[in-house]
């Protein structure tokens, strides 16, 4: 079983699936900064013991939390399926150089892309990063059907 | 570690996989698809350079967008899980075709699914194939739990 | 490919890894429970041929479905990384006593958060047990940066 993590193209996939994992995870205490600093909860039991009058003031949708909200989102409906797929790929047993190029690659698209959404930045700039990592995930799993096609 | 990638049951995990993770990540794409053609977006950058009135009009909520984003919420929630625990199941060195029933029947499932789901098709078609799923994953687990149990 | 399967570590991690995607997969027929006792649908097909004025009366948002909602999205946000992470870190040869704890832990938290957000449970129930588990997703990623950091 060591021998897996001996292997430098699985060493680096863990690496890099770390990395975003991290990242991905991350994302949910900076959804409560957030719901805390902008005062905007959605369950009764998060906004203690107030008049119901406080109470009904805290707990409504303010756009910043539902801006990390769907930066969260994103990072789910992309990162997962990296993780999932890179797996696979690092054990096709692809070249050192390539499969650095896709996990870097990857990684610092979703960076970017994270930057890109809570900063609000003027598109292109979001979606680009976003289709990069997409383009990362499918060129991996090309590689995956292609080494390992048995329908 | 290339051993794995030469067992028939996990070649054919492999490929299932990435089917359905693909499946699953195409889902973002016919979101934007869906919102560039709808006129519905949710960030005020992805607008452009408008009006406040154009704006205004572009940031909406429409019913095909969020048919899609319940679509999508649902592959997370049920080809994320089977993926996992299908790799597990694989290495639990099951029989080749018991392994491919529950793989194209899971696969095939899901694609129903989305067809059901976007095409707004007559329940219950969306409901067993949502069904049929999740006992697929059901019943790998139920392998994984019976051979592996070490609590 | 047996092999892993042998190592204790790796079926610990299978057992516990199974239990949190079954606790996970469940939220799925819950929040269709609650669809139904409290008659609240999403889309139209769901509610059958009735007349117009008691399908609007359906497709409504109840507070109750909303809930089991957001806790089936804390589910994703924290299970999918804890078995993904999980799998490189069995895979880093931890001591199994180690293991153990961890995946014991994550598996008491997660099942304790449902409890407190479903009941509603006065906080800081529902907060510690979602950060107990995120601690321990973060031990383990920290484990395996720390042998396998390739960059």
């Amino acid at each position: 079983m060591e021998k897996l993590m001996e292997n430098e193209v699985f060493m680096a996939f863990a690496t890099y699936a770390a990395i975003v994992i991290i990242k991905l995870l991350l994302m949910g205490p900076l959804t409560g900064y957030y719901r805390v600093t902008r005062g905007a909860f959605s369950n009764e039991e998060d906004v203690g013991r107030k008049s119901e009058e406080e109470k009904k003031k805290l707990l409504k949708i303010h756009p910043d939390v539902e801006r990390v909200r769907r930066c969260h989102q994103n990072d789910l409906e992309n990162i997962i399926p990296f993780v999932v797929i890179g797996l696979l790929y690092a054990l096709t047993g692809p070249e050192l150089s390539t499969a650095l190029l896709h996990f870097r690659l990857f990684a610092g698209s979703r960076i970017f892309h994270t930057v890109a959404y809570i900063g609000a930045l003027p598109q292109p700039s979001r979606g680009l990063s976003w289709i990069l990592g997409m383009l990362v995930t499918f060129s991996m799993a090309y590689r995956v059907l292609s080494t390992a096609l048995f329908l």
